[in-house]
């Protein structure tokens, strides 16, 4: 086990950064997937940004420079939503800092190939689970290559746990200069120097479609309020897993507990996330 | 502050409408957006009416005439959707009564036209808020320039309340020829000569993505079972102002309260509305 | 009144299958429509299934091997979807078993040609409610045209019982060497030879979008690990009958129900849903 110890000055930046999301009301530009837009809409919400799921390459080269906040996630990939995530992404740069999800990485070709293209252009942090972290890597990189030791995912679950993919996450985020955060029952995040650990959640948020497609829409919210993209990063998770842990107290099975998520979401306070989750920063 | 008086007759008319509504079991198609597609689909279902979300170019022109009132929604606007709601507003001439839902008409520029394009085209009923409304003028409009005074709104949430549009929607009603429903604090409902206000409803309604979506919705299918489009838009209005308030009562945050908003949309009779909400036309 | 007899057999293998599902955890590829796409996504995960939301074309080819089971569902058709389900079809032959939902077939003139074309590529398992089943039907036909007796479907909704769909589904079972699961009060399950009945559920599972587009899932779930395609299509509509029953005994409405299904698929074993519904053989 690796030792790591609780970060004072990382949880006041975080509790920082949970106070001044609801002040600020971010704009935040979703290009996301079918499957989950409505409930990143309504985690959105709930946690006091402003959604626009602006997704229409003609929409976005005007608008995403006026969002504070921008998600691509790749779930329900087409060949127009691929158009669609490059204006995005090009509008912007320099601009409007952005969260790269890049789902079914290593599992699915053409996502794959995406997904690396994307993450060439700039994002500020990328959310993923292990085997999609894995996925970005490509096997014949002389330099990363070697670091792909566990089995791809299966569809748009990860096959491994996120402490797997942790050579990778911190590989990418130098060479990318971006923050990786890697989903699992422990989530790391790493800007390729500093690895923090986010210990909470609940196993039920794995039962719900979306939740991880949620935490990346969250994370594009917190750039423009954290002092870092690490703190961004770090301070969505842990909002996220606190909700998650405080809503599966009174849930009856997953339908429920989505519901609750959201419940929780609105009404957690910096401090109830604080005890709720803990912080590390492992040295 | 302007003199308003509850109008009985009104009252009246609203609840035959929604006794109606459930005895006629409308056949609504909705042309709507990724995000609140199925949400739409079960306030429609709540409400007693039958919904068919057909959004194909292809299939629209053989099933509009069929359908008893129809939803176009901008939301997720795209190239293939703009053409589906041109066959759709065609097919719709002279047969079946619709609703447009100008979504963030006025902050994005390619909806804003594609919003004024299809007022142009005969809708029953606009239903919006007022950033929207007023993104609805053409600022270079000889006639109706002049009445743009608030600022736009940013992504789709307005930027001002609903008295800040009403001048821009009684213009608006009375050159198009149809009613203007500016969503608010206050709901305002015009058809250009009378003007009825809608006191209810409760703040969570604006925390849960999709509400305002599903209020055009409700809206489409009330027009074919209220007298006149104008006690369409109000009896809709009414419905959903009555299931919110009712629905905020027990509500743990905007999850839950989206849940019972539905469940409460089930079980509101007309007598359960008519007390819950006011209506009043203003002199 | 058709005499039935509880199958003792039958009863048991639905147990082992649903017994089955949580064990395996198979991969469900899904290309179904923007309406109840995270619906589905949650009802499969409830129930222990993997879902994977694949609809692109190009992904498809690839993808669609490697899944256990796929559903093609034609809600919200489009040119580009029956792209996807040409492509997801052929390669699925003979490799990953597949069930085909045609939403709306009979009542709208492309999808229904789109849905006989399909039928004609080898689904294991057809779901539909008793309008679609008819809507197979081409009234031309010179041996099957006969058996066309009810009215069109209007929309989405059936227009007639399952009952009167009857012989059509067992006609297009031998024909297309496939089960027909007619969806209904009570549900018909025939695969050309052998008419199952189940009975159970509730009236609510109507009133909620989807409800019907989740049966199919579910069978899509459990073909790789039921013994063959009638049981399998039995016990998914057992399944969710159970769930459906349970989930109502504490639904304030459609939208708590929708909730309580979800939680109650995640939590009722096989005695619990042999509890709930009846599965009987008609001789």
């Amino acid at each position: 086990m690796v030792a790591v110890s609780p970060d004072l000055s990382v949880t006041a930046e975080v509790s920082a950064a949970l106070g001044g999301l609801r002040g600020r009301r971010p704009l935040v530009q979703c290009q996301t997937n079918i499957v989950v837009a409505g409930f990143t809409a309504n985690v959105l919400l709930a946690a006091g940004a402003s959604p626009a799921m602006v997704d229409d390459p003609e929409e976005t080269a005007g608008f995403t420079p006026a969002a504070d906040g921008l998600l691509i996630n790749l779930g329900t990939l087409s060949r127009g939503r691929v158009v669609a995530f490059g204006v995005a992404a090009r509008a912007a740069a320099g601009v409007t800092p952005w969260v790269l999800d890049p789902v079914g990485a290593g599992a699915l070709a053409v996502r794959t190939g995406v997904a690396r293209d994307l993450l060439s252009q700039g994002p500020a942090v990328v959310r993923a689970n292990a085997s999609e972290v894995l996925g970005l890597i490509d096997p014949d990189d002389p330099q990363l290559g070697g670091l792909l030791d566990g089995p791809p995912g299966r569809g748009v679950d990860s096959g491994v746990g996120s402490e797997a993919a942790l050579s990778a996450a911190v590989a990418l985020a130098r060479r990318h200069r971006c923050v990786v955060a890697v989903s699992g029952v422990v989530d790391l995040v790493t800007d390729g120097v500093t690895v923090v650990e986010v210990h909470g959640g609940h196993v039920l948020m794995t039962a719900v479609t979306g939740v991880g497609c949620a935490l990346g829409a969250l994370m594009a919210a917190l750039l423009p309020v954290a002092g870092t993209p690490l703190v961004a990063a770090v301070a969505a998770t842990a909002l996220l897993d606190a909700a998650g842990s405080r809503a599966a107290v009174a849930a009856a099975g997953p339908g429920s507990f989505a519901v609750g998520l959201v419940d929780q979401l609105a009404t957690v306070d910096p401090a109830g996330v604080a005890a709720a989750v803990t912080v590390a920063v492992r040295r």
